[in-house]
């Protein structure tokens, strides 16, 4: 059975400007592979409504999954839910039930419940919310696509909230070598190898460390056995792993 | 004068499943607003011709400039260069100063330059090359697509070397103000500020440190004169730098 497949969307101009380097889409890639959900695509864009929409929209149709990464607080800034809503072409308004998990949350912190932070229970109509245990404030899932907050340490525990939801596929296995040549020494046995397993997907990733040339050669799938199988004609081909 | 744009294109499956965490986005992401380019879009794609042709096209017709990481080396799985031939439907084919350059490349070092090491010198028709001073198998331009390799000292050796062939616009300047209250403090007068200076664009990030909730406001734009006023409004609403 072939894998459930997800695409990422970060929103934020903070990344595409270079002030800060994202994290949430090289977590969610690993958690994702443990899951046995297959990454097959990842975009920034800009917070900007239109790009939002579209981006929403053409991974939604193309993929099983969509998560979301950014945008949901309560400055001027923070326009992902209102997009999201205008994706699916849904209502959005502030909901009761997101509503009292803010008020409980800011009456125990002591601080106001005010007219920015009650614009963080705006959830579009028809989505179920996503648990927030750091700061309340909560994500949601509507359709495919699942909306998560951007702070790496609220964007984890969002995807712990969510991924158990989800149905997986077999976990994505990999086997690697490393091998101290260059990529073009590997080039041909490595692609006649990858020919001999369709099933399999083979990469090489050449690396420089103290000026010479070497090469990580990695081997992905979801039957093991198989993988045994590549991973011993591999090493016979290119020494033990070191 | 509008700032140039641009999109950047990752290529590879190693990215996607978490193996590897990416780091060519954000280095370009930089030295982009240096040059006064406005980074616009990110995307990741998998190691599949569909998939890059697919991209490849979608944001070229965006945007001003589109700089792809990744794929072109030696193996099997290294499909940009033809992906990029199909995207714009050029023929491709050995080229003799490619060769050149790589076959000079290969006698200095003492190594065989085998047929693998050749499919290197594979460059679309029309292309011009891109200089790589630290493995010689050079990138291209093709149209407005700046092809580089995804070896992270080599990604940026080009972007180096292409950079400065580019026009770029008016430097994209930036202010900050870290202050220790959440955004759900600081949203309103903060949004009444962006709305106030249309020309600039106005971010909130917050963050959390030691459990205690901070956020940082950001003010970017070209005009410095705007900026700076904009910035004494900031620090007269929430206090002095930090």
């Amino acid at each position: 059975m072939a894998n459930p497949t997800a695409a990422v969307l970060v929103i934020g101009d903070e990344i595409l400007s270079g002030r800060t380097r994202d994290s949430n889409m090289h977590l969610l890639s690993g958690e994702l592979t443990r899951h046995g959900i297959r990454l097959m695509e990842a975009r920034v864009v800009a917070d900007d409504q239109p790009a939002i929409i579209e981006a929403v929209n053409a991974l939604r149709r193309q993929w099983d999954h969509v998560f979301t990464s950014g945008g949901i607080g309560p400055t001027h800034d923070d326009i992902t839910a209102d997009a999201v809503a205008g994706a699916f072409g849904v209502g959005i308004g502030i909901r009761d039930d997101a509503r009292a998990i803010l008020a409980a949350h800011y009456e125990r912190s002591g601080l106001e419940f005010n007219a920015a932070r009650q614009r963080m229970a705006r959830i579009p109509d028809g989505a179920t919310l996503i648990e927030n245990p750091i700061s309340a404030a909560p994500g949601f899932t509507i359709g495919n696509v699942h909306v998560m907050a951007g702070v790496p340490t609220i964007f984890a525990a969002m995807v712990a909230s969510v991924l158990p939801t989800l149905t997986g596929g077999a976990p994505l296995l990999s086997q690697s070598l490393q091998v101290n040549r260059g990529e073009g020494e590997v080039a041909d046995a490595f692609g006649a190898l990858a020919a001999e397993f369709p099933d399999l997907s083979m990469g090489s990733y050449p690396f420089i460390r103290n000026g010479a040339h070497g090469t990580n050669l990695v081997i992905r799938g979801t039957d093991g056995a198989q993988l045994d199988a590549a991973m011993q004609k591999l090493v016979a081909l290119f020494g033990r792993p070191q």
